[in-house]
């Protein structure tokens, strides 16, 4: 298997930090990448923090495998600027966008088993000319025409797709449709299998309206849009159980009985998850020829170049791409 | 104390198996209630359930405390029509309602020192007349005007208030504002402090949007109805966060954070507390002169006379119920 690349994301973020508090746990199991960095900068943070990490330029994401032991493995990317923990610098707007180039271009060509990514501050490139609404779209138009990312996280005994997602509620809740429902639960569908090795995934519907509207009396969504997307997904011999009242879903016997909850909006997705567990939630793109997975937090400037922050998210993104990368790999 | 008193609720449901699970285990702390019920029904009941279980009539709620060592004590609401356990009877509505009147007048009457009511199939009771929207607001019309009942889900560990609650989704946005949003915080943070003890609350108020509307790009609700109502709270003195982004609300660090989280609508508090702990979750209805609390579960019909229900709920009920009118009257 080639390794995995791990982009740097906005270096006066946590990005660094946490790449080191991954590659240091190596021993436990965490999966061979390569960082997409600039290794100079990678230096200082280290000294600043005063960790001893030997950190290795490598020109072949192939070379990592072979300097994964003793160091950190790192493929070239120059910042411009000088980095200053928690002071994000639009100068370094390039290089953040040339390491997600490059790693894309390193999973299309084979080169690295999966892609992960470090948090960006989406601000910051907008600011220096960057043009996608986020950064998955990035990674989308990377990968080519006919990509449909979906956002799925991911924990340990629960994985959720919310259907709308960065939106208000009320556009959300106008911007439900069948086709949408249909084409998300098709694309989870098809990962589950391919990417989770679930021969015949089961999909939980939830509801949009308290109770799932119970029978029309709480909103009408249910019967005129949910019900109608999963009649159609169980004739096309998809499983799916639903519209099922949201609140009753997520408990612990319940969360066993399907392979993905399917959430008509972001927070109906997101609180159980991060109730379950703040620390592991992954956050995995469905929908790309590659295999994608990124921590679920931010860059959470303010903790940037105190060593303080959790790696336990990038290290379950990282294990997850490894996975998922292996299973899709397996059944070639 | 006197005695807390339990109504029947449906008979055709689990009510009175709980109720006899929950006399059970008198010894393990469950505190001394009567119940409002048939007692030949019960006698019934517990004979086809296998249960040597001595069912004693009383006069006076006062009577229960010499007899709940060794009997559960009933006050006795004969019922119109033999009960069929999963069959609900509209001839029995009349006994139903009557007991819910009964247990008011008694706590009303501090004859009793607090109402814990069972689970009630509303559609039987609308089939014999009954004319209110639930059970809660048949509760606060018997209580007498004045009564704004305010609904709250407890589990160890967490409390949550939903602003709008059995509506749709779209109709609980619009139904959204400043005075509904500030008349349920007072009426929360004044029963944390009379029925919880809790001298100084801290209220946590989320956001409608996805992360709470991120200053404006993803709804307005925040800035234009939610954070003015805790600005308005906030000047009266109540301690209040928000408008915080819901899915970072209820993770185990973050809920330590406040006595209380106040949630724009139903599944946004009803997702995270039946997530945590589907068992023994309690409804406490605040806002009435009396102390209410009832099981986080209906009539369960399917699993009635089968002895399988849990009830934990209930007990859980019967516990908070007795524990809030022990602070309050400690208060006096």
């Amino acid at each position: 298997m080639p390794p995995l690349v791990l982009t740097m994301g906005e270096p006066a973020g946590i990005g660094g930090e946490l790449a080191f508090a991954a590659w240091s746990r190596r021993a436990a199991g965490v999966p061979c990448f390569a960082l997409l960095d600039d290794p100079e900068r990678l230096g200082a943070l280290a000294r600043s923090l005063g960790l001893k990490l030997p950190i290795r330029p490598i020109e072949h994401a192939a070379d990592a495998e072979a300097v994964w032991a003793s160091a950190l493995p790192v493929l070239p990317i120059p910042l411009a600027a000088r980095v200053v923990p928690g002071k994000p610098d639009p100068a370094n707007a390039g290089a953040i966008i040339r390491a997600i180039e490059r790693a894309v271009a390193l999973v299309t060509a084979g080169e690295a088993s999966a892609l992960v990514t470090n948090p960006i501050q989406k601000q910051v490139l907008i600011e220096a000319g960057f043009r996608h609404p986020g950064h998955t779209e990035f990674l989308a138009d990377l990968a080519g025409p006919g990509a449909v990312p979906v956002m799925m996280l991911t924990c340990p005994g629960l994985r959720v797709v919310p259907i709308t997602i960065h939106q208000s509620l009320q556009s959300a809740i106008a911007d439900l449709s069948i086709d949408k429902i249909t084409t998300v639960a098709r694309i989870t569908a098809a990962a589950l299998t391919r990417d989770f090795g679930i021969a015949r995934p089961t999909l939980a519907v939830s509801g949009l309206n308290p109770h799932a509207g119970e029978g029309g009396a709480f909103g009408r969504e249910e019967i005129d849009v949910i019900a109608p997307a999963i009649q159609r997904l169980c004739a096309e011999g998809i499983e799916v159980e639903g519209p099922l009242p949201a609140d009753t879903m997520f408990h612990v016997r319940a969360r066993q009985t399907y392979d993905a909850a399917l959430c008509m909006y972001h927070d109906q997705a997101l609180i159980p998850i991060k109730t379950i567990d703040f620390e592991r939630g992954v956050n995995v793109t469905l929908g790309l020829p590659f295999v994608r997975t990124s921590p679920d937090h931010g860059t959470a400037l303010n903790l940037a170049g105190t060593g303080k922050a959790s790696p336990e998210s990038l290290i379950a993104a990282l294990v997850t791409a490894d996975q998922m990368a292996r299973t899709r790999a397996a059944a070639r």
